[in-house]
């Protein structure tokens, strides 16, 4: 029987065009794929900027090449010889060249015009269509970038710590009971009994320490919050790591210093274009990073606002905003770890400091005015996790499996959890939590 | 106020050993941490072998050194000479060198000692064990190796396509409706509503198309399988793709066959230790995989095995088997694709093929007696996504947000899933599928 054969060998028109090398190739023809983004057609001339996988392209079209059949939301396929140029739009990369049309294709044209202008430099859609209208409203220049932005902060995550020995885990979703306790979890029916979205993959990525020694685990949480707020979400990307055979919460937070450093690099060198056109500044991250106890944070607070929050086992909104504020201005770092909170305030899993009773070897990261980490050392004896069950009311027979590890035998060891979404919020300083989630999902909102 | 500081330079101890440069260290003196994997006391000597992060080293310890006090299981640290040796136990990696231990600390001793014996060559656990105690099993060497491999199929799915010009989406896991239709989807309570756990990233990375041009996502899906099979997960990692203008499916055949011969080349070069230990065969990917339609593989299987399935939309499990071993036979090729699939077999969002009736422009690939792959083209016309939803009873009214890409819309376009477990299973000659899958989800089965 003769059989048909599928080629190995990537198909020319399948190619992604190297937009770094553009400039490298005046006077070449080149073929271009993508939509019209802006389109403004003179008597002499149609000046054309095509939106492509990720930058925007000057193009000119000059008759006898007709172009009063086009519009904005066409996708095409354009042929064209790249010459010189300067221009000074940033939604357009390279900016040092333009694309002189020869040919141009309609590949589909659109049976609507779209209902918001995305060629425009800032997206003017208000309140909730922004989200609504999703896989429309994330076409703009600006809107796509936060994601770049965002892929990068995850590319950078992976590769530091594949580099540095860890092992990529997929912990599963749904689960027999939440890691961190309280009343924001979603319960399912999964066939004929009750289970739980997994708040978070901390039982197995401590599994993971005892399997890998150090692993890393990207993926999706869940949160049932009732607050729809701007610091929300019920579902986001949580980027979390786990390692044995440290000495304490420090080492967690020297890994993540480090792991933050060179992410910054990482934005640096991939994202020129994004950090241009969303305006961003990147945290400086020099030699350290701060940091002081929940008691100091309180104290700072209650001597420079004169409001005493030192009986509160947490730290308020206003304070983190407060915190990283004067730490920038104090200490020139817009991040800043809090370490030693109680033990009653920490999930049953985290360890108690012994140099500081009540206190747990636990960290939370500010930047910005916001938590984006929180971290600590995890108790790795099994007595000792039998009695802090015990403490928190809770039966250590109905955690047998998670149990397994500590009776069996696991190092000592800690990690961390960096929520992408707050991250990368505060990198492109967008207020707005769910912004900066593709498709975000709040109490009130199932789709797009 | 005084802080304290954390450094950004990682801590000495923190560093992950090199493991592939230590055959170079003859003679120096390094440190290592791990578990004890194996322990052999002799009168004068004590061989230990200590598993690591991923390689298990061969170490030896004389006296004055104590080595009596210590137990498989037990976390240490030894610091030692490395020296030149000729190994033979596939476990131990690098083979051409041992520790002579100078000085050895138990890290942690653990309370109880393992149930079965994971330092033994073969992991000896019947039937459910493995799963239950998932925790301690996945320890053993040939175990953990699997998701060695496992991780390396993600680390090539992704580096193949960033490098093309893919973007990466995190695609949402609740939602409003199921993708792929059938009563296989988990409904959640989702506040004061019904909603449904993702059954595949399809809607989500559709709509990626139409913002980055090509997009990828890695990812939880689930599916509610009352059969509790070899084949089947109720949720697993589903690797995805989808890409714009493309002329048909054939495009993304193309870009798959490119990408596996990658994948198996990513895997050649970066799991060494585990093709051996696990003794994998990759397959071959040459210049091309062969493909056939539907038609024409149920018509070779009615010609060989004289059983008729020439009327089923689809293949079953006995013909998936029957055509690898035949392609593998007669073509040299483990890898095949079908092809032109029925339109009623197929998802709403599937293209139909205008030259041939009632067939649409999909495909699946085999290898090795299993579907690893769905996909084909989509649905980019508005009109025509329409008149397919109300073909399949379906109210195109309840798919508004679904219709925006098309109605303002959205070039040709296609992809596929990838099931990573399966992928995993069949490239380690696993035959169930749980055993790829870290933490397995069954119908039975939602612990550990």
């Amino acid at each position: 029987m003769n059989t048909n054969r599928v080629e190995t060998k990537l198909n020319y028109s399948l190619l992604s065009l190297d937009y770094n090398s553009i400039s490298q190739k005046i006077d070449q023809e080149i073929t271009l794929t993508g939509v019209i983004h802006r389109l403004r057609v003179l008597p002499q001339v149609t000046f054309l900027i095509l939106r492509g996988e990720r930058f925007c392209i000057q193009s000119v079209v000059e008759p006898p090449l007709k172009s009063d059949h086009l519009k904005e939301g066409d996708f095409i396929r354009m042929k064209g010889k790249v010459s010189s140029a300067k221009l000074s739009d940033k939604t357009i990369f390279p900016r040092d060249i333009e694309i002189k049309v020869s040919e141009l294709t309609t590949i589909h044209a659109p049976s609507s015009i779209l209902p918001f202008d995305i060629s425009k430099k800032v997206l003017n859609v208000g309140g909730e269509v922004l989200f609504d209208m999703r896989p429309i409203s994330l076409r703009h220049p600006k809107q796509r970038a936060i994601f770049k932005i965002s892929e990068s902060i995850v590319n950078a995550f992976q590769s530091f710590l594949s580099n540095n020995g860890f092992t990529r885990i997929f912990s599963p979703k749904i689960v027999f009971a939440g890691a961190e306790g309280g009343a924001n979890i979603f319960q399912i029916q999964y066939f004929d009994r009750k289970a739980y979205l997994a708040q978070s993959p901390q039982f197995y990525k401590q599994f993971g320490v005892g399997i890998f020694g150090r692993v890393y685990d990207v993926g999706t949480v869940f949160r049932a919050e009732k607050h729809n707020t701007n610091r929300h979400l019920n579902e986001y990307i949580s980027l979390d790591f786990e390692m044995g055979f440290i000495e304490s919460h420090l080492d967690i937070m020297n890994v993540e210093a480090a792991l933050l450093a060179y992410m910054m690099e990482y934005i640096r060198e991939h994202n020129p274009y994004e950090i241009e056109l969303l305006e961003i500044k990147l945290p400086m991250i020099g030699e350290s990073i701060p940091a002081m106890t929940l008691d100091e944070a309180h104290q700072l607070y209650f001597e420079k606002k004169k409001i005493d929050m030192r009986q509160e086992p947490d730290l308020a909104t206003e304070e983190e905003k407060f915190l990283t504020d004067w730490s920038t201005r104090e200490l020139g770092s817009e991040l800043m770890f809090i370490t030693h909170y109680p033990s009653s305030k920490r999930p049953f899993y985290t360890k108690d400091d012994p140099a500081a009773p009540g206190k747990t070897r636990s960290f939370d990261l500010l930047f910005r005015g916001i938590e984006i980490t929180t971290g600590g050392q995890r108790i790795n004896d099994y007595q000792e996790q039998v009695e802090k069950f015990k403490t928190f009311g809770l039966n250590p027979d109905d955690f047998d499996s998670f149990l397994q590890m500590h009776k069996y035998g696991i190092p000592p060891h800690g990690g961390l959890a960096i929520g992408l979404e707050r991250l990368t919020a505060r990198l492109c300083n967008i207020n707005n939590v769910k912004e900066a989630a593709l498709f975000p999902r709040d109490v009130h909102r199932l789709t797009p």
